[in-house]
């Protein structure tokens, strides 16, 4: 598979759309009057989704191009590739399979790679989850006093905190009751002692996720959650100071999500409740491997099931729709027409529901580690512009804060709003004129911010308002601000699950017409190893210190001269 | 003031910068290797805060002609028009005093505008504010049943959130213990749900912040609130449903942050606490204003004033300093310098400290509603680029998620870093080998990142350490990605407050040199208005659904065929 990868930039398809591009004009306004029908073509399904992509600065030209560009750059070779579980993660020669992790129990043919029985092994490590999750739930599972937990804290960092905090954020309102999950992931000391302040560490479980078991922070923090629970659970008089019992404490108080069962019994943690995962799986694409343990004990292993069925829907909708019908690729291929035409730099990701506040944050990693690359699978520079900067904060929030940018900047921002019709706490406000359901006022917004950025507000209308003829141009809305509206029947486990597997497959979508490796992340390693050269540097080493460029020394120093003991 | 601003594009710095660009070769090794004082020559001092630009792409010719650049457009009168209380805010005809509100007590001259004793009002409000800060503090308010106060409840929006929840996130180890404080903004009915669903009324006192007293968020919830309180209480048998009861529980456990005091009235909050600010202020620069009632209550009025006074260090620099020691003037003019001659369409802004979590999302606001847009303060349009995407999350967080595309990426991403050298909680890792200080290796992780993006790794050093031929390209690090560095001795309110009168003076330095109004926000109001339309729709009104466009329509009807009841 090193062969090397198609160059978009000299197809046929590429040409036609720089073409097209010089020669198109965004009409949102005009196109919508002159086409009654556009909405309803330009809607699309997948799942439960219902995506509207009329109010993005396309045609049904534009459209038809892109989708020749994604047949040939060869598309549809590359997602069986990558289903069947080909080494398309190039540069670190591994196969890419985290669509295996929801394929369902007895999918036929069953997958085997690279010798691998991979849907035995998913099944297995799935059971080995959900019956862990099972116990701690129903009190089967408890620390060292008897009392069973009620507090799972999960240590770990990138793709081994941000899905499971996105996704227990997301799902809320299925979690146990009297259960809590909380995410330790900065290596800042601060993070884990605000975390762990209030806590009884007699009713508290920690989950180690890493999957070398030597992650700086992860293995930090978990030292450090070790060390508060011995010291804790002797002020309660709970253990003495023997070995012994300490380490009978670990056993009991600590799990890992690991393959380095090695590390993880060095550590003190009983290999048995270890659960593993893969090379086949990247850490930004695992959320639904044994990382997400914490939620299966949250949310409990059948809704985790339901999450998985979720993601699976939109794998199979990948597989096996037709290009013009095909979400992801639709959508990836949208992305690709604003960056490479439209020279956006960045994407909005809006989502008009509060659960999903670290949805933004986790799609950062997911789309900009996978992207943001200058070189492709073979080696050679990239031929285009590539990843986005994703960022967003949930509306009506944002409407108050940024959006000033998104309606009168002079940067196109693409934005993807997201909303569900039926709200987990519904609520009329009674004392307000016609009591009025709040999530329909919430959703009004929604509808109206979507409006507003695709359709504007001309100086024409302004004037017509009455404004003083020297506000008007600020009053003036151009219009043809590009979104894409995403709606569905509530925040269930699957619709979550069907969310993130859209935003997989866009961010590999994008990432096959650049013909980069979306899976590799080789920019994260420069700066780890100069992190272990300086730390002596830091810690007051005459030897180190010296041997670092002036600007690291000036703050060096700076550092150690203003560092109160 | 309604004179046409300075286009800063036809100065002849501007053409001596274009032409500078043209001919500059970033170097950022070649130029520190050259000339080992560049560190401390490009480090500047502001009150408390260590500004390291040396890892930025310019040289002293770059700086000269930035600063040549801020003369040539008139910057230093724009700063003392602001300062003295002209109507630079000129499409709202305002004056802009922020700056007025953390003047300290009998500053001389004092400020009278538009005959208005600014000095005198901001103390009066001040100290109303103090007062009752203090006796929530010390219990001397109490609720109905007259146990003091454990949780305030701030219901407010953008600017009446955004800094409040900031600042107390930032200031965490100041807030009086038995204190907390919680914010809802969102109108998703989710967030006031959430956030009261374990709290105790009778210890629970909700400030509405709202200038008008209309925002449709605040004010939805605030009657939320107001429901929610009255019906826990009865539940708990603290009041009857009588008219009186019900008023005097509001009249104990709301108060208000606005200027409408009628509607305060109205809504059952004595207006005695009703605390206000001026027409002056803008939301997004009004954290320090009576908005900030919250944080002075979590961590007290004399903390508060701190606070106040770190803002207004960095307010007499901005005055006094000239230019080319002028830290917000010079961090201006970079981003000036990225935007309009690199192309930057995003900024970074990255804490290495946790406390500071909400940091960027602050930012997002103040920048981005100042920022983004497209007509100058005259109504004519820009000439260049405007305001850049500001986001971020704390390292080493993102280290792990999106510094991927920061480091290898193909757009180029300016970035700040910011740090303190004494941590709130210093913890040592005792089980780790050299039993290192965890504060010392997070600040490790701060250096060795912006080394890493200055210096980069060329192919030559990747194969040295005998990396296979294929993998090198993905490899290399091309570095001359622009840092600036920011530290300061501990995160302390008056720190707090020096970074955010920074940040407030680099967004005005842009405006100026853009020449737009950085304290209007005319782009929020299209939206506003269509949510007003088109909520009847969502409501089932079939004449205000048949008037929409066809796309609003679908979403419209996907809603009420999804809604389940």
């Amino acid at each position: 598979m090193t062969r090397t990868p198609v160059d978009a930039t000299t197809t046929p398809a590429w040409t036609a759309l720089s073409e097209h591009h010089a020669a198109l004009i965004p009409d949102l306004r005009g196109w919508f009057a002159a086409d009654p029908d556009r909405a309803a073509r330009l809607t699309r399904t997948v799942g439960d989704l219902h995506v509207d992509l009329s109010k993005n600065l396309v045609t049904d030209e534009t459209l038809g191009l892109l989708v020749e560009l994604a047949e040939q750059v060869g598309l549809a070779e590359r997602i069986q590739a990558m289903l069947s579980g080909e080494h398309i993660n190039v540069t670190e020669d591994r196969a890419v399979l985290h669509t295996a992790l929801r394929r369902p129990a007895g999918a036929e043919p069953s997958l085997l790679v690279d010798g691998q029985d991979v849907d035995g092994d998913v099944q297995a490590v799935l059971a080995q989850v959900g019956d862990f999750a099972e116990k701690v739930r129903n009190g089967s599972w408890s620390g060292v006093t008897g009392r069973r937990v009620e507090t799972v804290v999960n240590i770990g960092i990138g793709g081994s905190d941000l899905g499971p905090v996105m996704a227990y954020e997301a799902l809320k309102p299925y979690v146990k009751p009297g259960l809590q999950v909380r995410f330790v992931s900065n290596i800042d000391p601060t993070d884990l002692a605000e975390t762990v302040a209030d806590l009884d560490p007699t009713t508290t479980l920690f989950i180690v996720a890493s999957k070398t078991f030597t992650t700086l922070e992860t293995l930090t923090n978990a030292r450090l959650a070790r060390a508060w629970l011995w010291r804790r659970l002797q002020e309660e008089g709970v253990i003495d100071d023997s070995e012994q019992a300490k380490k009978d404490a670990v056993a009991q108080h600590f799990v890992a999500v690991s393959t380095a069962l090695d590390k993880v019994a060095e550590f003190g943690i009983d290999p048995a409740n270890a659960f593993g995962f893969w090379d086949w799986v990247g850490g930004r694409y695992s959320m639904d491997s044994a990382i997400g343990t914490s939620l299966a004990i949250a949310i409990g292993p059948e809704r985790f099931r339901e999450m998985l069925a979720g993601f699976h829907a939109v794998d199979e909708h990948l597989r096996s729709t037709p290009f013009e019908r095909n979400v992801p690729v639709l959508m990836g291929l949208l992305n690709v027409w604003y960056v490479n035409f439209f020279d956006a730099h960045t994407h909005a990701v809006l989502p008009y529901a509060q659960y999903l506040h670290r949805f933004a944050a986790y799609l950062q990693q997911l789309t900009m580690e996978s992207n943001g690359k200058s070189v492709r699978w073979d080696g050679t520079p990239v031929t285009s512009q590539t990843g986005e900067v994703f960022w967003g904060e949930p509306g009506t929030n944002g409407q108050h804060a940024f959006y000033q940018l998104i309606h009168q900047g002079t940067r196109l921002v693409p934005a993807d709003f997201l909303a569900v019709a039926t709200p987990a706490h519904p609520l009329v406000d009674d004392a307000a004129e016609g009591a009025p359901d709040v999530h329909e006022l919430f959703l009004a917004n929604f509808f109206a911010q979507t409006k507003a950025l695709a359709f504007g507000k001309t100086a024409e209308e302004v004037r017509a308002e009455g404004t003083a003829e020297e506000i008007v141009p600020a009053r003036v809305f151009s219009g043809n601000r590009p979104t894409t509206s995403i709606m569905a029947p509530a925040l269930t486990p699957s619709v979550l699950g069907q969310l993130i597997a859209l935003y997989e497959h866009i961010t590999f979508v994008q990432g096959i017409v650049w013909g980069i490796d979306s899976f590799d992340q080789w920019g994260v390693e420069l700066g780890k190893k100069l992190a272990a050269q300086i730390a002596p540097a830091v810690a007051g080493d005459t030897a180190a210190l010296e041997a670092q460029d002036p600007s690291t020394r000036g703050l060096i120093d700076y550092y150690l001269a203003h560092r109160a003991r």
